[in-house]
């Protein structure tokens, strides 16, 4: 038997319910190991994705028409929060609950008590839906867009489709600068994830950059036009009300959140309250009307270990904890981002006081980075963080690139990411016991000791990379079905020499010993000479 | 002011102890800020490095000649830790105090009571002492060394040259293969930090790699072999005992380490006890002459993450506890080696029963990797697993490279494994609160906020790699003292508008906010246009 890794699906009970994961076959002829699988069925970005959604959402006759403007029928609330609610398991729900082998009643009852969410506007049928919940697996976001600096339209699209290959779960446009709307519809209509925005950024475009000139009609509008193109979620930064600016005033790096910068300008240039935060319940009644999730910003989050868990921090936290209660009011969804750079001793706070103060709303962090000293390998300093604070119940964790502090991530950063960001959900998953997460960890170390080397690359998370490293040293393909490796040479391989003890110690000791020392008394016959 | 990073040096008490540090001034007038630096005077590979210790050990008068076969003088114990136990302070002890920014007398009662460990063998006058134990700075070791299958002795020496310019604090040389006694003799000449073996590789390597033909008195004139060249403490798998073998055989990776394997193969094939236990008694009376200290190794340490804190490696722990009290009786300092593989909640545990079992020892860990899912990125697997062991209480962290499992480190993956570590170590200072670790975040977070570039390179972990990536986006040299990044291109840049507000709210936000809105409203005057 050779060892592949493939694609597979599993059906659910509901036709059309067709659920993609990453099957390795063995070379050992055991189970084939099923792998949870972001990369979507692949698009033409002529074409975009088909609509994987559009039966369902039709059949629930909430809004129509499901593709262009799509507007909601009047008073209906399409979210998958008001159906849990209802008691009703959507396919969405049903899809969600067969990628993450759990109950489907778990995934409706974690939606309907606020404790998870699955970001699925009714205007982006493209998507393969996922959750985001601290009873799942961990998830993973990567942030692309345009710059007023660099890259173009289709040089994003790929990055998407570049992330979610290496595992992305969701993935934010944060483009700024020009040709903003048509960038964003490129990325929605090809995008087998989540696509999450920040509309402050464009609503900022609209008024050349100058915070001081916008308004809540601008931003309304902006929200809305994104809303119908299929948004999934929107970073808004309603937390930063006028009286928490001065506490930011004397950190060491102040506001490093832009949205949360942009909204503290307009506060002190008018000496008026937050227009989203005097605005929410209008914005709740938008959101709900496409099954928009809210990501409420953390606009104040530190940006340097000697600000974390301040203040102005926890200030905002307290106050997007009342506002997740406005938004279930409208059944809308809820989830609340994070820090950002903490250090190891005050990681466990964040998430301790976040799920206290905002009713367990599952938590979306950013890193955080554990220290400051390291640019050009935040995405190092913050997967340790980042690793650390899914532990501790973080539900989804938004990557941070080799460039951070420094420039814009391009495809290969975007890569390097990705994958210490798997790397830090799945170590989180393992900590935090998740049934089967241990499976896929054993499998690819049973391999390793039993020199099974392919299938050992096609269990990696990079098996591209595993494989390459592993031939460099040692091309020869002979090599991949050796019973040793570079490290230690032919002779007294660790694992080689411990498979020989199994046989010494199984079939009783004194004997065996004597035995061998008859046999030439040599452990190991080197495969060479 | 220019921000320049410079070698520096602190003058001791006693003439002839000049403490080198990275200096880095910065163009903002405030102190230069001073880095621990493990770079070394840098050496002439033909000619060695000068023997700064030299004079220190003639002066004791406890060893004759100081290079060369160094025999010591009969019955004298010349160990840091006799003379600590005896309260006095050594030159060593004194450049460490300097180096690590505390008092002389806290070094020395660290090590008086084998809470800490300063390897430094009679016979390896070149390095610059360092000090490891939970009450300093966390440390960081590089693993090097040919094999059978690859590399030169000038290339093993320029990688250890490679690892203490990125800030490895030790260096174990694992050659195995051809001309071992070579290849230890230039590295240990050339090197500025302590050296660490396994003299078992080389031991093995004298019966043709045959486990079961070693003996005591092959392994222990291999032992005066390298003591007598300078090595600086070595991992004796004294450990692995006859009756703890078969608990290793039922794991899903049974033993990974090589000397554990080699022992274990050896103590089956004999039906008898582990001969490094057995003649423990005379092998501390041999490194107490050298000041050679012991690396008690993990022969049965986890490789997987199944096989994490199980019997094998807890029964072996206990007997190192054992091992460590006879070690001390002969006045040989003692460090104990740890995994490993173990996911994230079960790493505490670790620490607490090492420092419970080996009466607080050093404890000094291999990662641990926290997942098995991603060879070819175990750099950052184990970093998230050593800077939580860190945090917990390691002295030292032995880095394991993106090569880990698949091949040998080349000069590019040990520089990665090194930086990893180092951020690794670095996180486990501040959240152990070490004094002095947050000014080094806390000044580049400063430079970063206030947009000067050079600062924030120059205080980098890699000045080089930060300044490149920031070049790879804005490469004008105008760019590194503009007010803004790539990130978020000239408008809006979220620094720039928090720097603008603290002019606001410390300047009384209403009238404030009517002279803004009086001046034009601009929040941000775009420097472009």
């Amino acid at each position: 038997m050779t060892s592949v890794r493939r694609k597979s699906y599993v059906d659910g009970v509901r036709p059309g319910v067709r659920v993609p994961f990453a099957e390795v076959d063995l070379t050992d002829g055991s189970e084939p190991v099923r792998l949870y699988d972001t990369s979507g069925p692949g698009s033409d970005p002529a074409a975009g994705l088909p609509p994987l959604r559009g039966p369902w959402i039709a059949e629930r006759g909430d809004v129509a028409p499901v593709r262009g403007p799509g507007t909601p029928l009047a008073g209906e609330r399409p979210t998958q929060l008001a159906y849990a609610r209802a008691g009703v398991i959507t396919p969405e729900m049903e899809f969600v609950a067969i990628r993450e082998g759990v109950a489907p009643e778990l995934v409706r009852d974690e939606i309907a008590a606020g404790r998870a969410v699955l970001p699925a506007n009714v205007n982006h049928p493209e998507i393969e839906p996922m959750i985001i919940g601290k009873a799942f697996l961990v998830k993973v976001n990567a942030n692309i867009g345009t710059s007023a600096v660099s890259s173009s339209i289709a040089e994003e699209v790929e990055k998407m489709s570049w992330a979610t290959r290496w595992g992305a779960d969701t993935v934010m446009d944060l483009s700024t600068g020009k040709r903003i709307h048509e960038t964003r519809e490129a990325i929605v209509r090809n995008s087998p994830v989540p696509i999450g925005t920040v509309p402050l950024y464009q609503a900022l475009e609209k008024v050349n950059g100058d915070p001081a000139a916008l308004s809540w009609e601008i931003f309304r509008d902006t929200v809305i036009e994104q809303a119908e193109q299929g948004v999934d979620y929107m970073t808004v930064h309603a937390g930063v009300r006028l009286a928490y600016v001065p506490l930011a005033v004397n950190r060491v790096t102040g506001i490093v959140s832009r949205g949360g910068s942009i909204m503290a300008a307009w506060c002190l240039a008018h000496h008026e309250e937050n227009f989203l935060y005097t605005h929410f319940a209008e914005l709740c009644a938008i959101l709900a009307r496409y099954d928009v999730t809210f990501s409420l910003g953390d606009g104040l989050r530190p940006g340097s270990i000697a600000d974390a868990n301040d203040e102005a921090q926890f200030a905002e936290l307290r106050t997007l904890g009342e506002l997740t209660r406005i938004a279930w009011e409208y059944d809308v969804q809820v989830m609340i981002e994070g820090p950002g750079h903490v250090p190891m001793h005050k990681i466990k706070e964040n998430v301790d006081l976040q799920q206290e103060l905002c009713h367990e709303a599952p938590f979306y962090t950013l890193g955080p980075l554990t220290t400051d000293i390291a640019p050009a390998y935040d995405h190092i300093t913050s997967a340790i963080g980042a690793a650390m604070i899914g532990m501790f119940g973080t539900a989804m964790l938004c990557y941070v690139t080799p460039k951070e502090h420094l420039g814009l991530p391009d495809r290969d950063d975007v890569k390097a990411g990705v994958i210490a960001y798997k790397i830090a959900a799945h170590a989180a998953d393992l900590a935090k016991g998740h049934p089967g997460a241990q499976a896929w960890d054993d499998a690819l170390s049973k391999a390793r000791f039993e020199f099974r080397w392919e299938d050992q690359f096609n269990l990696s998370l990079d098996p591209e990379t595993a494989r390459s490293y592993h031939d460099a040293t040692l091309p020869a393909a002979p090599a991949k079905t050796a019973h040793f490796c570079s490290m230690c040479g032919p002779k007294f391989c660790s694992m080689k020499i411990s498979q020989e003890l199994r046989g010494y110690a199984e079939r009783g000791m004194h004997e065996k010993s004597e035995e061998f020392l008859a046999s030439g008394g040599r452990v190991y016959l080197p495969l060479t000479s």
